[in-house]
């Protein structure tokens, strides 16, 4: 397999690399010498107690999340020690094109979102860590999040799951199943051996239509909001938004990463009982939602929202729906920022 | 090519083929020897004036609409004269699979909804039929329902387009795209020149799933609804309903609906302004939506629907959304028969 240089500091800015050594998954299998990729900002306080845990979702890296990353910002590097983590899997943690050995690309074993907050938590440790003022992430993110919640809440002070769920609802995972099909339609695909990425274009291409379909508001097409956004048609915005994300990845990453998030579920902590996780959670959850978002919806996200004692529902109403969170319309990325502001200003 | 058995009177029940003659087609091509498939049901009064026509969606015959048909029920052949006709393309009429010579399979020329409606105009009028009491249809028979409606205004008392739209909307568009590159992603659908459907069976699976996301709400499946209608997991749903619906079928049959779908658009009539096509209507007009439709939603029928004068607009909350309309909840069934009753009461 030929190298994939989309995956480096080049492509998603400077990043550290923790030695989470021989690191033994909730499936079984031990990843040897694993390695989690993270950036840190700011400088964690004496008590240890200043710090911010920002998780990043499905195919993206702590690239993606940056931007909310700033003075004058919620996520303050002049008052908080921000970590974003890299998804195990993700390209720039261990991951299965990077991985050699027998766990090498299509055989790298299955990963839990649990899997990924353990690496994190260790991480966090080796880094003198002892009290989060807050867990936030999108999408897989908010998994995380949520995760994090259930598993460490000792050190979990405010939760705020963006655009996430604490379960991946049978609709979300049906999702997951259509895009990951749509992907692995390209016999180029070869059930993960290829010898590189580009070769498996026309499935990623294909599994960029999916996402395109279901990632922003049914308005945002019917109403041409694309146009507000720099694209020139409708074509335009497929190719140029939606394919262009997904044609650099690696297949594999991507189909580990997919398999997570379907599988992602705090209610396994509990024997499967989802009202008893998330009643175990003693952070103060904020859960965010994206009113058009189409496989995470305001609905789905309100009904875990309501088992959560003490939480709050703040539901933003952007056109661009599960994708709000790019960011890519200035509003909707102040509207965020703002209310990651006042989790952060409320006493808990 | 060999003979695709599932578009047969054996599978369908019986129907009347109607020598179309030499049908010139919208886009230029000339269908020799064109067929239109068609069943009645009733007797046409002396004054030819008691005809409702009930044109089929995408993918379905008129077997999938025969049920709505039946004494006692509002479509009631002791009173009405009742005309199904098939798509053109739909696989009993002139469609790709059927038809020999030049345009065979692959090579078929692409239709619009307004061939559909100017053959059933060339059955009816061969009928006798002088006024047709209502033109409905669900979906792909919506648009030729809108089609009928500005078209042949002098000829339409009552038009009522359940779950479709008289203008393709671009998110719909970009369904039908998704849904068409799962089927043609099937290395074996080989651009439309395989010889029998059962070869692109994982295209047509594949197309089955996109429909499964899209075709019901998701409560459907995050409240496991598909337990009451004897399914006996979701896999077995995503099988035994939508791999099982698709399965038999033609891909270029499909192609071809799919094509004529995505273009549906009444406005052409108008030089592009919709508004002025839908205020030539005189009918009057019933817009039935269905709440939880995703692709065909109950916002993009009422911003139709807003621009008719003298029309109505009923939305049934089924949460079998797009496919409430199959009726495999019989309260949906008695839901729509009873719509469609109070619609045909209504004096006009």
């Amino acid at each position: 397999m030929s190298a994939n240089t989309y995956y480096s500091a080049e492509q998603h800015g400077d990043f550290e690399v923790y030695d989470l050594g021989d690191f033994v998954l909730e499936g079984g299998a031990t990843l040897r010498n694993a390695e989690l990729a993270y950036t840190t900002y700011g400088e964690l306080n004496e008590q240890g107690d200043n710090a911010i845990l920002f998780p990043v979702m499905f195919s993206g890296t702590h690239a993606a999340m940056a931007p909310y990353v700033g003075e004058g910002l919620a996520l303050d590097p002049s008052q908080y020690f921000i970590v974003i983590p890299n998804q195990l899997g993700g390209g720039l943690s261990t991951s299965p094109h990077n991985y050699y050995g027998p766990y090498h690309a299509r055989h790298f074993p299955e990963l839990s979102i649990g899997d990924d907050v353990r690496a994190q938590h260790q991480l966090l440790e080796s880094l003198g860590v002892k009290q989060l003022q807050m867990v936030t992430g999108w999408s897989m993110g908010a998994q995380q999040t949520y995760e994090w919640a259930v598993r460490y809440p000792d050190m979990v002070k405010r939760a705020a799951p963006i655009g996430g769920t604490a379960k991946t609802t049978s609709h979300c995972s049906l999702f997951v199943d259509v895009f990951c099909e749509a992907l692995k339609s390209d016999p180029a695909w070869s059930k993960g051996d290829y010898d590189s990425s580009s070769e498996v274009q026309e499935g990623l291409r294909r599994m960029g239509h999916v996402f395109a379909m279901m990632g922003v508001s049914r308005e945002f097409y019917n109403q041409n909001v694309w146009q507000e956004f720099g694209f020139s048609s409708y074509e335009d915005f497929l190719t140029g938004l939606w394919e262009n994300w997904f044609l650099p990845m690696d297949p594999n990453n991507l189909l580990c990463m997919a398999k997570k998030w379907r599988q992602g579920d705090v209610s396994r902590h509990f024997d499967g009982n989802l009202t008893q996780a998330l009643a175990s959670i003693t952070a103060k959850v904020s859960v965010v939602s994206f009113e058009k978002d189409m496989f995470i919806t305001a609905a789905d996200c309100k009904l875990e929202q309501q088992m959560i004692s003490g939480s709050e529902l703040i539901s933003i109403p952007s056109l661009w729906g599960h994708f709000t969170m790019l960011g890519v319309n200035p509003d909707d990325f102040k509207l965020i920022d703002n209310t990651l502001k006042k989790i952060l200003a409320q006493a808990v």
